[in-house]
């Protein structure tokens, strides 16, 4: 007997038939003689919906009211997850965020979670009863209002509660049934993993897998909570997230997979003086502004004129404030010209058996050479290689890559409707 | 300067469009000078959405689970009132209704409030913000378990809150501009009334009135919390129900209204042993069902065979249920037959004036009569005469008697679209 946390995400509870679904393997869970706690997101689009309206009546709405209008909807799900529990014969309580003991940071929108007391969770376990927990919420500790815990927030709740509870296994379901070796709908025979180390994990989701949130799977590293990713449409096990770099036998590591991300831009800054602090100037701005950059490369100096080039990725949404932002410094910095580009793509391979296989460089760039696929960047970790490419050659670099490792299995991936929510 | 509690129904709060309007009016109250509380109701049909996605999750859903899931509905209201009042410039605060320190008694989905420390509401209303509180919702004592107050729950939160932060008035927004002499869509010349005092209202409330709940009316009453019905579409200063029944000079006392009530059955048990106890058995097993009745009447015995009929009136919706509980008694008890009658229509006329002005009986059934309309059962207290009839005969009953009594102005009755809600 183990005590088990499910988490449901929107498009599981979409509706009150996929509820009913999702309230039926929770039951089964409870009768193959497991201890039951689950977290909910709210259903389907209802967050959109709300986001809506709360822009239609104040385009800047104040963030404390947005937390008590968003966390509606987990209330919502939460509540009606336990009604159709409790249609299945179970005995079913659900709790808010801060029922639950989830007790956060004040940023309102994106809080933190400060410690999580979940003491009438455990009550309602000992009771025999199964916890329905609202997730993507918590409450203030000062001021005790409703707070909000940003993007992946009710992945990050499950793992915090299962982490408190001391759970053998946080479940995370949604409608894609485990961590595949490429997204499916570019590689036609990708394969499922069924088990990942956690620094693997923080990779690929680093690198644009948007399976897990990179926050929940740090947080489920940080506590040592094993992760499963499962499909709440199928009884595949799915794949597991669990356990360190480190104690993986080297005979045992593998590669992994390959994350690909059509999702940032890039910036090159033309004729940076190659003294100290010029860089920090460029990174100190963006910094400043919030701006979160990925990727950066720096140029060797051009001798004649002692002067360098910098490049940098970075988010899209992100990339019209970040060019204001320098032209505003071009003038008074001296530099020669900023350039903008938002048609690049990056594909990264990641795998604890890189640490231990020479030539996987070698044989990457030449995967994307004899697939005619121009690098524009690269950068290396431990135990991710990642180039930048064109968006345009981003699909054919991933299968390139993938072919060339050999990730993939005898059979084409399951794609199933929505995947990659 | 006064303290002046708002509360806006479902109806006011419909559209993103309507909240905009409604926060207008709430700033606008402030700027003269008022402190402002404003309770809010769910948005339109938000809360029959959420019951019909209840029943298809689960046909009888815990009570617990259903508050959870209905008080959603408010959160979500009283968080875009409070960012549209924000987008004016006002500063503003909202308050769930445990935040705003509504605590009931543990009866999930019809809850009694127990006390109101509104601790929280003071300090925002004495740092000169408005207060936005969920209605309809509060907190079990004990178990901290969020709960619903029924019927009018809103309504009941805004005179509670007036009535423990010691508010000079609370107003009362729906799309009806006020208390009118009858029902403008039955009666076209009916006025709407300035005043009332609290019985008056209490007995319109009893006799078919929907504009104020009873409970609430009650509560004020017990508080002396003056209420004001009013529109959100208009500026109109609408109907203030205050002060108490023994207070009103005589020669100021009126009559107020007349009030319609389609919505009861009519019950006769025929053949009841005339002894001590008889009507006892059919009241007793109705109430230990919950089942409410309305007007009864006993006629006089039969003397030949000492028996005597019974009838009674009750909620149309509890009729087939009564009916079952007293067939399963009718062989014991040898009752001869029970007949059952949803086919009627109460009407009422009602004022303090009636204590004052002899002959309003004979006036009243008079006018019936000239109207060609038979009357079935009267009944009457100090400042209500009721008569049942049959259905159809109920709106030319209300006009015959608005007439006799002069209660019309001079103007036909603004009908606004949806009123009645």
């Amino acid at each position: 007997m183990a005590l088990i946390v499910q988490k449901y995400g929107g498009s599981s509870l979409e509706s009150a038939d996929r509820i009913r679904a999702v309230a039926e393997r929770i039951v089964a869970t409870k009768k193959q003689g497991h201890d039951v706690v689950v977290v909910c997101s709210a259903m389907g689009d209802t967050t959109d919906e709300l986001l809506d309206l709360a822009a239609r009546v104040n385009p800047t709405p104040p963030a404390r009211e947005m937390d008590m209008l968003l966390t509606a909807g987990e209330r919502i799900s939460n509540s009606l997850v336990a009604m159709a529990v409790a249609s299945f014969g179970a005995d079913v309580q659900s709790f808010t965020g801060s029922q639950a003991g989830v007790i956060t940071t004040e940023r309102h929108g994106n809080a933190r979670i400060i410690e999580v007391t979940p003491g009438r969770v455990q009550e309602a376990i000992d009771a025999g009863r199964i916890a329905i927990v609202a997730g993507f919420q918590g409450v203030n500790r000062d001021t005790k209002d409703v707070t909000t815990l940003g993007r992946g927030g009710s992945d990050t709740t499950a793992v915090a509660l299962a982490a408190a509870l001391g759970a053998d296994e946080c479940e995370i379901y949604s409608d894609v049934d485990g961590v595949y070796t490429a997204d499916p709908r570019i590689v036609h025979d990708a394969r499922k993993l069924d088990k990942l180390c956690f620094e693997e994990m923080l990779e690929l989701a680093a690198s644009g897998s948007k399976i897990l949130v990179l926050r929940s799977v740090e947080y489920a590293r940080a506590f040592n909570v094993p992760m499963r990713v499962r499909s709440s449409y199928s009884n595949d096990p799915g794949t597991l997230v669990a356990g360190a770099l480190e104690d993986i036998p080297m005979e045992e590591a593998v590669l992994s997979g390959v994350a690909t991300d059509a999702s940032e831009a890039k910036i090159t800054i033309l004729g940076v003086k190659d003294l100290p602090g010029e860089a920090a100037k460029v990174f100190r701005v963006l910094a400043d502004n919030e701006i979160n950059i990925d990727m950066v490369l720096q140029n060797i100096s051009s001798l004649h004129n002692l002067t360098t080039d910098i490049t940098f990725t970075l988010p899209i949404a992100d990339g019209p404030r970040a060019m204001e932002l320098l032209k505003a410094l071009q003038a008074k910095e001296g530099w020669d010209n900023i350039t903008y580009n938002d048609q690049i793509g990056k594909v990264s391979l990641i795998g604890a058996g890189m640490k231990t296989h020479p030539g996987v460089t070698a044989d990457f760039t030449e995967a994307l050479r004899d697939a005619g696929v121009n690098i524009d960047m690269i950068t290396t970790s431990e135990i991710r290689i990642t180039a930048v490419v064109r968006e345009i050659d981003l699909e054919e670099a991933t299968r390139a890559i993938h072919d060339k490792f050999e990730l993939g299995g005898d059979e084409p991936a399951i794609v199933y409707a929505g995947t990659g929510r």
